[in-house]
């Protein structure tokens, strides 16, 4: 049976996806586990993922960092608020076909801010990139 | 007549956005202006680009950052590189409808590492983000 | 004769430096000068602000952005309020008996949040390290 | 018996604060428990760490980042190398007199590049900051 956040992030990945905006770009995207505030998900990434050397692209990175830690927040209970601060650092090159984990989780929901942070991985559990993003949700 | 850096950013667009990679989400982007290692753009902001609140979406910024930044890079005699670390920080939201200018810089370009800025504006010359981003170029 | 925003940024120092706090580390910048909101300090490096291999320290580098973004805040109108996000890039190492300049800009003082960006340059006035800093000061 | 890995934790900080350089404010630091690449340290916040509001300063925690980090890449086998980038999240105050942990992580140590984060908690566990640090060691 599948707890309520892993309905709600069912719902964010579909409603977020399911119109003609840049999150369309996630629609691959598919959630694997969920607490409160502690979500993971997995994207195997295909051609449309990648830059012009064949690699996971670190805009579509970003925004995995952006787009999945909103989820985390609002399992938390946050409302989704605006972008005010993101990072985030690449430290291995991801190639077509590989599939990757990404876990986004709350470290702090706070009456105007809510801060974030962001692991994704590939298949050998090897840390690809790491991310930070603090919100204002207030 | 248009210039070497002018060429250059014309032919980076086509390049990296006629195909089926993830930087077709930069093809309505326009190069403006460019010497060596100093890169300006437009974008008119359309229905793609926009988050599921209506405005400019956070991980497109990121990755106009990304990647025309890496267009500096080329521009000033860098190779494209690897990202090391990419951070936004964001000010203001955009509308649809709304044209913005992305203004790309070198910081320096060093045999290994490749630092570059970005600003962003709106229409009134209003910051809507900045970011900055380290490239491996070694 | 002095302006109101030099004056301010003197006594920012003197206040913040004369007492046992940690920001004795930076009781010999020196204002240069200022209008509200865009401010410039200098800081002849001594032993004092280096690391063990004889430079510049990147801890010291970080609080030059925090600190002196603040009074930037300041000069503005501000309140000096709460760090959210505070990041530095450094491009250039910086010898003991070197001069560095330092410029603080409030980039937006908004009700609740206050951006600022900072470049650290050297006397050659070569970028040796540009950071950004979040406040919440609402 | 203390494990090599503490061993080099007590030089690392005995070496860079016994001096007149910034690492002095470094010297309350203890080391707590350390395997190659990952570390633990506490400071009891005192008069020395503070800011004019009588809280943990933000350039001594990004000092913290900066320093552990680094002494964290030393355990793993890596040279101290030079800073890159360093980014901050500012989560909660810390007052005088409070104990806060350091928490210094090497995500991965490259022949070029090391990445690192750094987790700072209070005594509760509480998470007040997160850190991200990368090195260049090539």
């Amino acid at each position: 049976m599948a707890s309520n956040t892993m309905k709600m992030l069912r719902k964010f990945i579909e409603f977020t996806t399911q119109n003609k905006g840049f999150d369309r770009v996630c629609d691959k995207i598919i959630p694997v586990a969920g607490t409160p505030g502690k979500c993971k998900f997995s994207l195997k990434v295909d051609e449309g993922h990648l830059n012009t050397g064949g690699t996971l692209h670190g805009g579509l990175t970003a925004t995995l960092v952006d787009s999945l830690t909103t989820a985390a927040i609002m399992t938390a209970g946050g409302s989704p608020g605006v972008s005010v601060d993101l990072n985030v650092t690449y430290m291995k090159a991801v190639k077509e076909g590989e599939t990757i984990s990404i876990n986004a989780e709350v470290l702090k929901l706070g009456k105007r801010l809510a801060f974030t942070t962001c692991d994704i991985s590939n298949e050998n559990g090897i840390l690809i990139a790491q991310g930070r993003h603090t919100k204002f949700v207030g």
